[in-house]
This record gives C-alpha cells, structure tokens and sequence, in this order.
C-alpha cells in the first residue's frame, strides 16, 4: 500500500500507522461495510493526502497522542468516500485495481457506505481538530460536491475555458491538499508564515496532481493506473488534453468529434488519438510543470532539513509518476 | 412549512428562524444545488427534530447568538442529506409532495447534493457545538448509514424478529430525535438530570415516531401522506405492521406470499390487504403507544412549564397525525 513512499526515510513507517488508524475506525459489526471499506483500503492507494499531512506536520512540533496520524487518516477517509460516490455516479468498475465498491456491494450500498466514511472522517476531525480545522474541512466538502456538481453540468461541453477547468480541478483536487497541507503543520504549530507557505505549495501541488492524473485517461498504461482509460472521456468529462488539443488541432476534426451532438456517441479511440497526435498531451503538461515550478519555489522557501527534501522529492516525483 | 405547530406557541416563528438558516446556508452558486434544496426545504416538512431540539433547550438558558436555532438547521439538513440519498436508493419518485431530488435532476446530482448538504450540517456543528457534540453527531450519522444498510442486507427477509426491527429503527430514527433533545438541553446547560431525562424522552418519541412512520405505508391516505402507498413494501423493507401480521395470519397465506422467494414479485396489494385484516396495524399501533406512554412519563419527571407542555402535546400528538 506505500511502496509509492519508499524513498521517503520514515514514511512507509508513519503511514502504516496511518492505515492502522483507518482500519480500525472502519471496522465494523456490518460485514458489508467492513468487508467493502477494508479491502478497499488495503488496495494500492497512494495515500497522498495523509503523507503531506505528515509531511507538513514536521515543520512543527511533535504531537500529543500522535494526533497527526489521526488527522491524516482523516483525510484518507475522506478522499476515499468521495471516490466511491464518484465510482457510483461514473458507473466505473474498476478502483485501486479492484471492483469499485458499488460493483461489489450494489451502487445503494455504496452509497451508504460513502456517507459512513464521511462520517467517520468527521468524527476524527471533530474528535482531534480544532473547530477551525473541523469547519475547513467540512468546507472543502462542500466545495467538492460543488465542482462535481459542476462537472456533470459540463458533460459533453467541450467548449469549455481553461480557466473554468483550473477552477474546477482547484475545487475537486487542491483544495484538499492545501489543507492537508495546512493542517498538518498548523496543528503542529509550525510557525505563520509556513504554515502559509505550505497551503500555497499544497494548493500547486495538488492542481500539478490533477492535471497529471487527466492526463493519465488519455496517455496512461492500463495496467499501471489500474482504471480504465478513456474513462473521463467516456463520461463526457471534459480535461486539460482535450481542451488543449481542441486549441491545437487546426482540421477542426476534434471539435467535429466532440460537439454537443456527437459527442455522447463519439469513438473515445478515435478522439484519444487526434488529441494524442495535436499534442494535447504535451501542452498539458506544460500547465502541469508550470504548477510543479510554482510549488518548488515555494517550497525552496521553507525552513531546511528532512520535511523540506521530502516535500520538494515528492513535488518533482509528480511529474514522472505513470499511475 | 410550519403548519404543524400552529398550536405550539412561539413555535413556528422560532422555526421561520431555523428555515432562514437553511436557506442561508445552503444558499450556492450552483443553480443545480440551489434550486434542488431550496425548493426541498421549502416543501411540507414537518421541522420535527430542529422542534424538538428548540423545546428541549427551553429547559437551558437562553443562548447567545441564538445558537440553537443553527443547532436545529443543522439536524433538519442532516435528515435532509439523508433522505435525498434514501431517496435514490429506493428509487422514491415523491418527496415532501414534490419531486424527490434524484427524480428532478438524476441520481448523480442527487448523491452529490446529499453530501453537500451533509458537509454543510458539519460545518455548522464543527461551528457553533461542542467537539462532544460534533462528534456525537458524526456518530449518529455512523449508526444511520450501517442501519441503512443492514436494511439492504434485509430486504425480502419477512421472517425477522421484532427485536432486530427495533434495533434497526433505533439506529435509523430514534438516536436522532434523542441526539436533538440532548444537544438542545446540554448545550442550554440545562441540569445534567434534565438533559438525561430528555435524552431518553427523545429515544422514546424516536421510536414512536418511526412505528407510526412504518404504520402509514400500510394504513395512510396517499394524498395526505404525500409518499407513495406501500413504498416500504415495494421495495422489501419489512416493518413492523407485516411483522406483527405474520404472527396473527394463521391462515398461512402473508407468510407464503412473503417468502423470500414469493417476496419480490408479491403483490402489495395484496399484502396490505392481510396486514389490514389480520390486525397486524392495530398490533403495530400498540407498540407506538407503549413508547409513547414511556415518553410520557419521562417527560412528566421534567421541571413544568411552556417548554414541558409542548413535549408533551407533541408526543400526543404523534399517535394521531395521518402524515
């Protein structure tokens, strides 16, 4: 579950904990929700969100009670209740390389599950933050549901501005790992002007980490990201590669392709192929390095020592990840 | 909307307040969110649980700021969330006389406004209660998830006890209305005694509440009820009207007709009718007064006055609504 943390002196360690703490809050007498959320947990997330929690937690003090582990599973928790409401309504199979949730349990299960997770997230936060915290973080949930709500509105809009792509991705994807950030170290009572920094680098990191996984739908190994590809593209939800390919591609063929008629029958292939060849793929991850470059700036700016060498590897190990 | 406490004096103006606060607060950018609840909660719900939260903390002090108006939005949009999401799950076409949200704007959206609203009941409980209460909070929503999908696990399965039905009724509905008369009290400061009593009142009332609840997919007039007759029933959910039916129909014929291979292609007509018959309403009814009789006598170990008589007239008064 952290080999993607292998590289990172104590991480795999920190986040076994972390999963520890998510095992046992998940646990449950229901065998439905036990064996779903269990198993799920036990795939190959990446725990992200938790490991720059961790991370921005030792720009502080040490913890009472290991409170940072907790706040991290927290996050965990509530990344992956999102994921399995998104799982439902994208009618996806597949997640973390195993049958998503609804696919095994039924999508009103997984539903309920999702809702289950929430709470438990919320029962961390509320136990182990302070109100501040707890309120931030109920916010961004708000502004997810928000940008996903938004993100069905836009299916099938092809026509859509880069710039209301980066607000949506900053709502479903960086919001969240600002906090991570920002909780992490101050809850750790890292001084002001970190803790801000590091919700700026969080935010960068997180809009880098978006875009590189739209890119990943059109340009990724399906045995590596272990979700389908094209799946995005299938649901009519329109990213970066296919909005940059639309500006590049001068035959017209793509916006022919994906105009608001043929675009919910359109050959998902064939359009992976024009923006593949128009170099959509190529231009977004120009938004993604520019995002990369912003967070190493702020990140150059941190106090030196482990936390920093950690956060600045793992922002450039963004751009490289294939899953 | 507050038509149902006319007789409770100062009541409705008090929840004009609570509704101005949901209204605020789930107040979006989103056309989809806005419309979707603002058009929900503007419907005949019956505000029981911000009631009964305003009641229980006429036993307290008055609150600054008056915090436990937000308190009672905060309980009425986590109903709220779930019915949205039970809404979908059994595929309810009718809400509150309206539309259920998943019928208006699709399953997708309807999930996602659910989580959405949940958020926003946390934000205001992160906010404005104690972390004791947040917390209590996220735990009754814990118990009402696992509940739900203990309901999933029992659908089609007639030839279960009415303990477990109780049990499931406990998690799903009375935990609630006894979290609402609790927190109402205790964050009054209201003697400790008294927000016990309150505490086990509310169970009571719950428990009433839901039996009466079960009793109405059998026995109500659909126009008045403003849900689909027989709903429960359709969709293999087994309460207490049928539980009780089975153990007084010796003929046989409810037991045959809700077997678990019979169950899901029964005719529910066919069914109410025996439950009608065989007196398994009247047996269900008996069962709603003995909590209510039990609420009654906690409620009269409570300091007199306003706030007492109401709890009592509206425990009363929830043997004989029809909706």
């Amino acid at each position: 579950m952290t080999s993607y943390w292998n590289d990172f002196p104590g991480m795999p360690e920190s986040l076994e904990k972390v999963s520890g703490i998510i095992q046992a809050s998940v646990a449950s007498q229901n065998p439905v929700i036990a064996e779903g959320l269990i198993s799920l947990f036990g795939g190959d997330g990446k725990l992200l969100r938790p490991g720059l929690l961790l991370i921005a937690s030792e720009f502080g003090k040490p913890q009472k009670e290991d409170k940072q582990f907790k706040l991290a599973a927290a996050l965990e928790m509530l990344h992956v209740a999102t994921l399995i409401h998104d799982d439902v309504i994208d009618d996806s199979p597949l997640r973390r390389g195993l049958p998503a949730v609804h696919t095994r349990f039924g999508k009103q299960d997984a539903v309920l599950i999702g809702d289950y997770l929430l709470s438990r997230c919320f029962l961390i936060a509320a136990g182990y933050t302070s109100p501040e915290h707890a309120v931030a973080l109920a916010q961004v949930i708000s502004v997810i549901c928000t940008m996903e709500i938004q993100q069905n509105i836009d299916r099938y809009r092809a026509d859509t501005s880069i710039r209301h792509y980066f607000r949506k991705i900053m709502g479903k994807t960086a919001m969240l790992f600002s906090l991570a950030c920002h909780v992490g170290a101050s809850e750790a009572k890292a001084p002001k002007a970190v803790t801000e920094r590091l919700r700026r680098a969080g935010y960068d990191i997180g809009m880098a980490f978006q875009i590189i996984d739209d890119i990943l739908d059109y340009s990724g190994d399906q045995d590596v990201v272990r979700k389908t590809l094209g799946n995005d593209l299938k649901a009519g939800v329109v990213t970066l590669p296919l909005i940059c390919a639309l500006s590049l591609d001068k035959s017209g063929e793509l916006a022919r392709a994906t105009s608001r008629e043929s675009f919910p029958q359109a050959d998902t292939e064939y359009i992976i192929g024009i923006v593949r060849s128009s170099g959509g793929i190529e231009a977004a991850r120009e938004h993604a390095k520019r995002y990369t470059r912003r967070a190493l700036t702020e990140i150059s700016g941190l106090p030196r020592g482990k936390a920093r060498d950690m956060l600045e590897k793992l922002t450039q190990h963004l751009l490289i990840r294939n899953y």
